[in-house]
């Protein structure tokens, strides 16, 4: 049995900058990685909001990130959680720590259609806080019918020239409020009964969609917001609709399992946001060992 | 009467942060700063925390924010701040602003000996968490008797040869189970009714301090712990100890008027987690906005 004070399962940002700072605050964490380093960042073709980088590739900053690991000599292990044991905290029947930490993220739902994948940062979006301003003064659609997609579509609206939600249903689903502002904003359109049957591209740049298999709109960017799953099914904490619940010092219902970025409930799904719950966990452990 | 959606006093990286993301949501940011962009950014010599930078020293990394700051057209004027009126919602006579961020940090108190201000981020620090690991296997002196003080010698003593507290009184002022813990760590020391009165150089480098004038020990290093003053004054908000109060969305006590990074009352002051303040206070603004 190989025994840690601290494991971290997951190397995005936030499982990386907890790493560093419980490094640096005298804890030696070992990271469990099932891919390559950097989770979600390594999906991300251009980052401009980032503050330090005027523009940065995810995979680059994820290797730059990488790299402050090996120089701190973190140990970092690739492989997959077979099994995890919160009560006796035992991870693959061979791995024992005191306290965990889980940044395993999340996956944005996708529609499934062709070409979607390779579209993905380069016309196709999942986050409009992140790539919005790419689109600035361009046409874009929004799918989806919830909060989450009338939220995107309102702070889309100021910035881009125009804004369709494609809802497939004849309702919304999100709150009054978001839907009066989504319906009396100019230059938002709702097209109901509607979905996304094809992405148009000519020269690999997306220029339009196909709607219900019949009319093609020309579109510069669409943001998909049909939700999103958390990787949270390995662990039995509290959740509310998978994501973990936490506490203001990212511990989980479970005590000293810690739970940090896009895997947990909160409001602001940033790479900074994420990074600052890796620290306050990091901090927290911390002072808890001590 | 200039007119504003959204000011920001301060150009530290909180709000810098905010400002970068208030533009790239469609919302004019004007930042008002009273010296050089960057705030406490220009104080840190070198920088090996922060998530993207294996090392980068803090004016850089300010210049580097900053030009993404010019790179999106968002303006900075570099006056000072004569009045403020939170209620008619006027600065200087006339700015005129919807949504106030309050980003003005905070200076640390220092002891005013001589080469003190030369030596700071070259020998002696004011803060643990972002410098203990300069110090790795060096010895240290923590100046302070407070919580903060107790908090920043227990965090050096897993980095660090040895701690010594050096404090003014005869008891420690802060919690028994901070106190307690000092006292069963071996590698602190404490020296009590006593005071530094000289910093000690050669060739550059601090190699010892003087103790009531009489006695002298090595160090390596200097951590002050005697407290910090929030630039807060200006601001007639709900504070503790100076440092303003923010609820969950960084909103004080007073409609409208956020604050974020070094000047308000919080668990963990770090570069990263004042940027994440700004993101989470300019998100809700252009939430508010819509």
């Amino acid at each position: 049995m190989e025994k840690y004070k601290a494991v971290i399962i997951g190397s995005g940002i936030a499982g990386m900058t907890s790493a560093i700072y419980l490094k640096r605050g005298g804890i030696e964490p070992l990271i469990i990685e099932k891919s390559a380093p950097g989770g979600t960042l390594n999906l991300i073709p251009s980052i401009e909001n980032y503050p330090g980088y005027e523009k940065i590739s995810g995979p680059d900053l994820a290797m730059n990130i990488y790299n402050q690991i090996n120089n701190l000599d973190i140990k970092i292990i690739f492989k997959n959680i077979d099994n995890i044991n919160l009560d006796k905290k035992i991870i693959n029947d061979n791995i024992e720590y005191e306290y965990l930490i889980i940044a395993t993220g999340r996956k944005s739902r996708l529609l499934g259609l062709k070409d979607e994948e390779k579209l993905l940062g380069k016309g196709i979006s999942t986050c409009a806080l992140c790539d919005g301003f790419f689109y600035k003064d361009k046409k874009v659609v929004v799918v989806g019918g919830g909060n989450s997609a009338l939220t995107e579509a309102i702070y889309l609206s100021s910035i881009c020239k125009e804004v369709t939600i494609v809802h497939r249903r004849n309702n919304f689903t999100g709150e009054k409020y978001l839907i009066d502002t989504v319906i009396n904003t100019k230059n938002i359109k709702v097209l109901y009964n509607s979905k996304i049957t094809n992405y148009n591209i000519k020269e690999n740049k997306l220029i339009s969609v196909t709607i219900n298999d019949k009319k093609k709109i020309k579109v510069d960017g669409v943001f998909l917001a049909i939700g999103s799953t958390p990787n949270s099914e390995y662990f039995n904490v509290k959740k509310e609709n998978d994501y973990i619940l936490v506490d203001e010092n990212y511990m989980t219902s479970k005590d000293n399992v810690y739970a940090i970025g896009d895997v947990i409930k909160k409001e602001y799904y940033q790479l900074i946001t994420a990074s600052n719950d890796g620290i306050v966990a990091a901090s927290n452990i911390i002072n808890k060992i001590k």
